[in-house]
């Protein structure tokens, strides 16, 4: 997308210094700055920068003043960083959700309905029965099953898998290669020591303004729903076991896996790598680092946990300063032995 | 997929008290049970929920006698548990095998050949020379290369990636997006510090009633082949490199890997995230924790093995109390020290 | 591919004993050798193989004498074993680089443009504004988003990613299903405990000679670009998150995740399961073992590093040794107690 500096002035309410009619494609850091791009400063470590600067245009405060000449053009706005800010939210907001209509070839099963203002992508895949809300963006590759049901202005990136009966709330983002509703990890051991799966029946239920990332899996329930609760946000290549719950504006960090069953809390954070047990209860506003194994149910919100075996982190951390020690403390334990 | 209750009670050879022409179409949970669900009665401390219930109907066994008024269906049956498991297993049959046909466009080498009862979908790719069984699901977008051969009624869900010359058996599940014969991680270092690939020219064999998850990866052998052996499954995230062997009814969890070369026995269960260095042997009936890391074979078959540096089990947990308490151990020692 | 022996003895400078109009398909192990398969006799401990082997043909060094009779064809050459080598680079080569042309159906955007010897598959994708070299393989499913440019003699493997805005070197290879370019995972906490996403409008940048494997994740910069440099090679399930710098000829295994604005040097060896903190710097030619936790920095070259919180690995494992031995410690030192 490219805008004329005048554009981006009147979006921000502020006024332009220099050819207003110059057009910017591209936001840069202020150091990176290119023709075409648009940069701002704010921080007055980066002002030596703007003297240099090759970026088309350069958004500042209403109240700065050059200490030397400037070759490129001035966007003057309140303050310079809000502004970019807003710049970056409006430009990212539009490509993401400037495409619409449908590309062929793609499937879209008669049963089902999508709102306006959508787009779907060439070899996008909708199965039966699904009902798919207002300015969602299903992308190329993209597959949805039967039975789904997505929110409004929701954004399907490309490839990834929505399985039958998932539901996805409003304003989320699935992220490329996820996969949702796939079957859960259940199997009866038999008497001759083979395995027979166990049906896997239930759905998954996304609510809205959550975000899963790349390949990641959210595998359904046994039977009810494996429940991803409001605001959460997840990251790539995260494992969601059958019939977990994730709590409300939780955030978990990437190839972090949680097994069967377990229920997160409300606004806890964990960390990349973490492995959680099933059957287990996080209680609301736990931090757990990363790499740490959760092998029981954390009770009494607030707690930061960490370690192979989770601890509180106070107590690993001293315990793991010892053992950096170990060597010294033998010694110390030998010398003692010898003074008998 | 919808039945009349009389459907039910004939596959399970029981009798409907209430309307036998009403229709379900979803098992439900009888605390969850709502209009168009068919759920079951087997254990006491649920009866309450029979009473309440809004499911279509509830199946319970013959000798089941209601303390109060009931509003749904019942459908007698010798066993409740046994009957709603046998319908969970039809309904879940019936929902994977139930697809047939083809959709158009999907691409299939006229030197390939599929078998009766099969399923390809839209946008599924089948290369050349493929040998495809009898009642095989080709989901849509999945991938199948060149000399590739499944057997009868396995099923490959949207999106997988089967590359050439893989061999897959029959009765297996391959989930959604999971990659199988991508190219060993086999680099040679060169005198300049950078690396050369050493060509994968093997295979990957899966054998019958395996299951691979959603988002795992099976690379193809150096030269030979990757083998998972009958029985074996495989779940989400998994990551089996070059010529590795899964024995059979060998049971790994979400985000494990296997380094190349190493061989698993038979019917080992190797929980989430566990790690295992290239070209070891693991003994049969072997059983490993989660995140452990495992540096050498395991000999002697039915041990249990956990811990960063994989041990048997009891002897880490041993050493890791000790850990939690390292501060006191070294109080106790500093104690020692003074009175010297 | 079919090659007649005499084709064969031509690549590699060598003379055929026996029939030299037999044909053969394939590489084996002298060991597994069937027929239609060319294999090689270097280590004398695999003599016996070749009087027994079904191969059609066996690559052997000048001068070796049989010991007995033998009754596949012989190809004579200076080296048995660098025979073999250029034979399996050749196939792999051939293998991979056969493919031309255009698959329908595929989406190529008007606005982009790709060189002569290439290969689209049916179902990629291509958006607008790309620029594609020579000889590059597209292979089935693949998603190429707007402005991307790739360089000559690069495969993108089935299913794979390429979101917009991304750069690819020449002679690189993407594996099947791996992303390159997904948004980073960046959330700014709201007051109310929800969290905003933070707009990731920078890119990716990988050089030549790469390699990413099946199923990774690279997210592309927050602003900027994230780079992956000249020869690295990335394994299989890898997260390369936001604005992260992989130093050249730097290798990564399976499933290791490295978090934002992490740096890491050249010639470094990060084996699998490792973890790094966002925002430090890793020192050239850093070796790190498995599963370990990265928690700061690591200066001066050269270094190996292995554990829970990564420390020098000699360090670790004196740390370690004593940590299995920790109840005899405790012993002791209660022994000592006593004593008092």
């Amino acid at each position: 997308m490219e805008f004329t500096l005048e554009q981006i002035a009147t979006i921000l309410d502020g006024k332009v210094e220099g050819n207003e009619n110059l057009k910017v494609y591209r936001l840069d850091k202020i150091q990176e700055g290119k023709p075409g791009g648009i940069s701002f400063l704010s921080n007055e470590k980066y002002e030596p920068f703007i003297y240099t600067t090759s970026a088309t245009a350069v958004i500042v405060s209403e109240d700065f003043k050059p200490s030397k000449p400037i070759s490129c053009q001035l966007i003057r706005v309140k303050n310079a960083y809000t502004g970019f800010t807003q710049l970056l939210e409006a430009y990212s907001k539009l490509s993401k959700m400037s495409k619409t209509g449908i590309e062929e070839p793609s499937h879209f099963h008669t049963s089902s309905s999508q709102g306006d203002a959508g787009y779907r992508g060439a070899f996008s895949y909708v199965g039966k029965n699904c009902s798919i809300g207002i300015g969602v963006k299903i992308h190329p590759h993209v597959y949805i099953g039967d039975n789904v049901s997505i929110g409004d202005h929701t954004i399907i990136h490309v490839g990834a898998r929505i399985l039958d009966d998932t539901t996805i709330g409003s304003h989320c983002e699935i992220h490329p290669n996820a996969v949702i509703g796939s079957d859960g990890f259940g199997f009866a051991p038999q008497d001759n020591g083979s395995y027979k799966a166990i049906p896997q029946i239930g759905n998954v239920i996304i609510e809205s303004h959550v975000s899963i990332g790349a390949n990641t899996t959210v595998d359904r329930a046994t039977m009810g729903s494996t429940i991803i609760k409001e605001g959460a946000k997840i990251d790539n290549l995260v494992q969601i076991a059958h019939n977990v719950v994730v709590g409300k504006h939780t955030v978990i960090a990437s190839q972090t896996g949680i097994s069967g069953s377990t229920e997160i809390g409300n606004n806890c954070v964990i960390a990349g790598q973490v492995g959680l047990v099933g059957h287990i209860k996080i209680a609301d506003k736990t931090t757990i680092g990363a790499k740490t194994g959760i092998t029981r149910s954390i009770e009494g919100s607030g707690k930061t946990i960490f370690g192979y075996m989770g601890m509180e982190i106070k107590e690993f951390l001293k315990s793991y300063s010892i053992f950096k020690n170990l060597p010294s403390l033998q010694d110390r334990l030998r010398e003692l032995e010898k003074k008998q």
